[in-house]
């Protein structure tokens, strides 16, 4: 298992494609970011889907961190972690 | 030294704010995200103001790892990493 964050940076009218996708893996904590532990086929899987939906401009930046406990989440003002209001 | 990434979410027209902020202490690599090593006292300046800058419904996610080799980037997509084209 691996633990990711991920960031997209799309166009407005795309945001709801990336958030359902990304949503099928990882846990919506704010606005356009992503983490979850995930295994090493769902990250391919992932990145074979994103370089397919992507277009000129667009991107997702994937921080990948051998474990969780390498990593610590601070939130500064209001925590967004939600993941069902979007849906 | 810490390596940190941040995640701002905040109104539109305040983003310039947040920008300007984050760049003197970290590299602008996406849209709203922020990564690089700083010092912990850098990083307690940050959050204290941080905490005064933010307004009700915004939120900056600070990702913290003890070192940079803990975790790798990857960009799918455009590499937006450009620190200079929003002076």
């Amino acid at each position: 298992m691996v633990y990711v964050v991920a960031v997209y940076d799309v166009e407005a009218d795309r945001t709801r494609l990336f958030l359902n996708f990304l949503r099928r893996y990882l846990t919506h904590v704010q606005n356009s970011v992503f983490e979850g532990e995930i295994t090493e086929g769902d990250l391919e899987e992932i990145k074979q889907e994103l370089e397919s939906m992507l277009e000129p401009g667009e991107s997702v930046i994937v921080y990948r961190m051998s474990a969780e406990q390498y990593v610590s989440r601070t939130v500064y003002g209001e925590d967004p972690t939600e993941d069902d209001q979007f849906l």
